[in-house]
């Protein structure tokens, strides 16, 4: 997703911590998305991401208390850099006035995203998880998707309120439009994903498939 | 999917195969999908397969030339099995000339097939895998996803043709709104799924978020 969670992640270092801290949480970071990539989310263990980071366990203990929370926060981490590498605020939804302008460029984002290679393992591997493991998958969701889903929520009542959409349309409901295929295409490999097909997605469904 | 492949799969045995060698199918398909979710699909064997069906190696590859292949038919035959006891016939779309009641039909059992618990477990295991393993994501798509995709993309052209879908829409990114939000909430727990709920995303695509 281009847009993310808008709060700094619980257990995260506060800014006065040192540089070394700083280091050891990159490397932290780095050694728990590789992990996960090269033996899996099962075989991830925060004595391996120790290991591999050249720290000592209580350090990762002190910040996080789980493999989970670790790599989640490693992903928001990877992310953020990732939108905003891509020209995009994180954790804002623009609001020009043009509801399918602003949908396609959120999405066009997202795409590019997608396609970041250091961003695909690791998502691939969690995401691959989450199918499988219910609890983690919740998980993923509450702290990983929720919070754009909320700004695709928020965008799309404004859209309601200037009378750009139905008002009895439910946006929790709308919003999967633009996501689900976008998201299918890419977890499922059903097809190729592109500006050009994000932006078809916005237009069929702002309009609908019948005839007006 | 409620709907599925039209063509019985290569390798199944011949309408004269024995008894006997019905039996060992149906021990094989359940070995199979029971080592996936046991072990996960990696760990799953032909070895594996055949000891836990009490059948020979060789039985099996007469039959099929990979696990994937063993694995891929066994759920084509659960989920034709399970849309039989939901009183769908497989393979098939209705065309009742009314598209959104057609809709709302395949995908109402399409809801009460992903809620089989038979069904669950292996295909997840299955689609777990696919996202990190392509090749595999690729054959799943092309063998057991496909099939259903070209009955929408049937039953919308047909709606072209009959003018109750835009001339210049293309079906197979129509089809996306009606099966991808319902895939991504099975799939990543991202929120409950119901007969209402694919009801209201063929409302939506059809007549769209926007007024009319």
């Amino acid at each position: 997703m281009a847009v993310q969670k808008s709060q700094p992640a619980p257990g995260k270092p506060a800014p006065d911590s040192t540089r070394r801290s700083e280091k050891s949480r990159r490397a932290i970071y780095d050694a728990a998305l590789a992990l996960v990539v090269e033996v899996g989310y099962p075989k991830t263990t925060i004595e391996g991401i120790a290991a591999r980071a050249g720290v000592g366990k209580q350090t990762i203990y002190r910040w996080w208390s789980s493999k989970a929370d670790v790599l989640m926060e490693a992903f928001l981490d990877l992310a953020e850099q990732s939108t905003e590498e891509a020209g995009a605020v994180p954790y804002t939804f623009p609001d020009t006035g043009d509801l399918a302008a602003d949908l396609k460029a959120v999405l066009r984002a997202t795409v590019d995203e997608l396609r970041d290679p250091r961003f695909e393992a690791p998502s691939r591997a969690l995401a691959a998880e989450g199918v499988v493991n219910e609890q983690l998958g919740r998980e993923l969701v509450a702290k990983l998707m929720q919070p754009s889903l909320d700004l695709y929520i928020g965008r799309l009542r404004a859209a309601q309120d200037a009378g750009q959409v139905r008002p009895e349309i439910d946006p929790r409901i709308a919003l999967e439009f633009f996501i689900s295929p976008l998201a299918q295409r890419w977890l499922q490999h059903t097809g190729p994903i592109s500006h050009e097909y994000t932006d078809t997605l916005v237009d069929y469904a702002l309009h609908g498939l019948a005839p007006r």
